[in-house]
């Protein structure tokens, strides 16, 4: 049966009911842990499901973040070193990730709470996760306010990755399935993927086909 | 094997790799298709990546768009008319949803290339997606301009849902996986989800649990 709901409907819900509600509503997100460290050095990271696309020339990729929640750390440290890392989250490291959203004291690193391991590299100064199996590092590039609500834009420019060989497609397509990489749906559910198909380019002429060719060196053991 | 790129090496990437590749990082995404009317009354329907939640009090929700894409009939319907709704892509319809990303002339309506069938409610006078379970009305609320790259962040106040009463979990949460709703990587893989659970809110002093219990009302027949 169709449920409708008006918008005043919407407003006279219970408080984490709409939470729940309202997240739900975009469809799949992406589970990524944002790395950064603050002027002394200490390390930080967050889970958040609010990296998105922004472009591939420059590429930039963009997250939005409540001032006043979990991520306050990440968002004063990136705003203090101008540096972040995105790590996606795996289904092997999934208990570890998630807890990384509990509201630890400043001074406290997750990496140790959690057991996952911070990694660096020669090009940045934020701290990637070793546990993940695709990493980049990213300049903040700008820091929009969005005044609706009062969150932040934050965008970054990619300025290097790492990821396994395998997973490359011939035509630069990343079989992020084949890395064990995961979604989010509303504020709390992690749910693994199995791919439909890729499709052709849509024409107004013709229908699309199928265009799926695993990447040739494709290995089942990397994760 | 691990592969690293730098900066340097993105750059020099041939364009449609380097679209694969960028697009592929930000992980998995929603799938969802955008329904705009224009000021003669001619509906426009365009599949997008690129919906994000923004806050749930106010109810908001936020795209990207390129201007010069195949978003510009259903960006420029917008800005004229300040409705769209976003209609879940689900697994029975995904051919043709993508078929929307064609570049089909303005006057023509993709609901009708496609055989995908306009609805319409009382609130608003953008057109739903029948073939949808999942159907959010808005009203835009703002178009920031992301300087970096010329893109437009839309938001939107969504003013009413309609959604199947089988989905709605006792919290509020949306069991969008029965709903078939589906997800992408990259440009154009897509993707069936299988949940791995829902976990407690985080505590520092304890360790996440499942809290997953499917809708009381569930019914596998709904799609």
């Amino acid at each position: 049966m169709q449920k409708q709901f008006t918008r005043d409907q919407i407003d006279r819900l219970e408080q984490r009911y709409r939470a729940n509600l309202i997240n739900s509503l975009s469809g799949f997100k992406s589970a990524n842990l944002i790395g950064t460290r603050n002027a002394e050095g200490n390390t930080n990271l967050c889970i958040v499901s609010s990296v998105f696309h922004v472009g591939a020339n420059p590429p930039l990729m963009g997250m939005l973040m409540r001032p006043h929640t979990v991520v306050r750390d990440t968002l004063s440290n990136l705003k203090t070193t101008g540096e972040f890392t995105i790590n996606h989250v795996n289904s092997n490291m999934l208990l570890q990730a998630h807890q990384t959203s509990a509201r630890y004291e400043s001074d406290v690193s997750e990496f140790e709470q959690t057991n996952l391991t911070q990694e660096f590299s020669q090009g940045i100064k934020a701290p990637y996760v070793a546990e993940a199996k695709i990493k980049i590092g990213l300049k903040v590039k700008s820091i929009q306010l969005i005044e609706l609500n009062k969150t932040e834009l934050v965008i970054g420019e990619i300025i290097e990755l790492f990821l396994p060989s395998t997973i490359i497609a011939d035509d630069g397509y990343l079989d992020i399935e084949a890395a064990h990489s995961i979604c989010v749906s509303g504020l709390d559910s992690y749910h693994n993927t199995s791919r439909i198909d890729r499709l052709s380019y849509a024409k107004p002429e013709s229908q699309p086909s199928s265009i799926w060719k695993p990447p040739k060196t494709k290995d089942f053991d990397i994760c």
